[in-house]
């Protein structure tokens, strides 16, 4: 297995990055390559720096560099030597099973659709994410920013795609998709969320167990919680500032240290054809270490062919 | 002043009602008279069996109850003998200064609208709330709850009410609004978020600070956080959620606390000709305390006669 990653991305690379690498090759087996692209003479010195040497990271040259704040579609389309284009490019010959950045968010998604392509039949790629829940479980959200305006289908479709993920990478037989809302009658919420309740519930691919609240978010009630990518935000970044806040108030709890970004590493594109994750920003190397091994997670699943074939199906 | 409460409302009640106006009474000055409005007979008894009696708890009888499950609108007009009816009719002749209810949401909501009414120019009523801000501040967010749609418009006028409500009820000099969104940049968020940014830019009666996250939610950014009752439900309930779940895994700290929605007490209808605050259906006596002291600093600070003049002005 071949998992490409974005020496450039993220707002501490390459450093951040290539120690990330360096971690993640300690605790991956031997038979997994790491690819490092980006301008192959800094990331070799920095390689160098660290006395942890590993023969299963693999260096590909890649001249530009997309910038955090530049425009995805200009962008890439000019710096087709950027790590991105590059990483993509790979990623479509099947040269790497898995791609993963920290860097321009939106060029990530613009690389994605334009290069490996949304599977067909999905109506849109969603962003997802891991919710802690008690006793000791994961839970799946989507979608967390990709569509911020949701038709109701899409959240039907979430619902079923959450499902396949939560499935293959939960190992979470039979996942109960719950849609956030404001109340459990199926007749609350917006017009959208009514008319997703109906279409979640009617769905014989879905294990709808209803709507949940804000207040669900930690419980056991739910495996898959589908909301609009705006509503997914809020949410995980709200997750975010209780663990800063707690962190800074003092306050460690290794339940609430799960909403830690770096705990997680980052978010996959689910429903294009091929396994893409994107990292935070800030990435730290213990962020990029997680976000690969979520990819190796992801490329030994196979979960976009199992999507595509549920969908097919 | 005089302060009705509906002892009939919520799930505890009467007695958790009584009990909390009883807490009340003792740290409210003999001047402010708390109406408890309900089954005489059943009120007295719970008064007679606490050692605290007060001269400044009055009862009115109202021999109807509406259930927490009743269809507002119907309820409302069959049962005006209910202690809610009986509320706002006392609201309404003026003889209460505000009135207060942990019972059936949807009936308060009607039973404002039909009796004080809206208040001229004011396009939604929204319900407000409390957030606990750094630096032991609090900050204002609404809508929480009573308007799952909004237009731009209704988002923008949010932000000019809480404005009012943060400057009066918070002594905020110049309340910061913020509008809860995905990213900073004005082009962020759903197709209502990006037209209401621009409204709240350019109301000069608006101290608009440009788009906050979910990140935010703790931090000193805001002193209004703008946003659609969806996302406001969303955001207390989890953040009524993390309180709970840092309770229960024996994580206690002040500022934490005061999520707790028995701190709050109590979410206030803002637009109507009145003080009329609404309590959570679980309400305990602390939360109807406190409930009943949102009561006295609404009624002190004329809030809807201050929300009507600046909507005239």
């Amino acid at each position: 297995m071949r998992i490409a990653l974005d020496a450039m991305g993220g707002d501490f690379a390459p450093q951040a990055v290539v120690e990330g690498a360096l971690l993640a090759s300690e605790e991956l087996s031997s038979d997994i390559q790491i690819v490092l692209i980006g301008r192959e003479k800094v990331i070799h010195e920095l390689l160098h720096t660290h006395t942890i040497t590993s023969s299963s990271i693999e260096v590909v040259h890649a001249e530009e560099v997309i910038e955090m704040g530049e425009h995805p579609t200009k962008a890439l389309s000019q710096k087709t030597n950027s790590s991105i284009a590059i990483g993509f490019g790979l990623l479509k010959a099947g040269k790497v099973d898995a791609f993963c950045s920290a860097g321009n968010t939106g060029a990530m998604h613009v690389g994605a659709m334009f290069s490996i392509k949304a599977i067909e039949g999905v109506l849109r790629p969603s962003l997802a994410s891991f919710v802690p829940k008690e006793g000791n479980k994961y839970g799946v959200i989507l979608d967390i920013g990709a569509n911020a305006d949701c038709k109701p289908e899409f959240l039907e479709q979430f619902g079923h795609i959450g499902s396949i993920y939560a499935k293959y990478i939960l190992d979470i037989d039979n996942p109960r998709v719950g849609l956030m809302n404001i109340g459990e009658e199926e007749q609350k919420g917006t017009v959208v969320l009514q008319a997703a309740h109906q279409l979640l519930k009617n769905n014989p691919n879905i294990n709808f167990i209803g709507n949940i609240e804000g207040r669900d978010i930690y419980n056991d009630k739910a495996d898959v919680v589908v909301c609009d990518g705006f509503t997914g935000n809020v949410i995980l970044k709200m997750a975010e500032a209780v663990y800063t806040t707690m962190h800074s108030r003092g306050l460690e709890d290794e339940f609430f240290a799960k909403f830690n970004y770096e705990a997680i590493g980052g978010s996959p594109i689910l429903g294009v054809n091929g396994n893409v994750i994107i990292g935070h920003g800030v990435s730290s190397p213990l962020a990029i270490k997680n976000m690969l091994l979520l990819a190796k997670r992801m490329a030994e699943s196979n979960i976009h062919i199992k999507i595509k074939q549920a969908l097919a199906g």
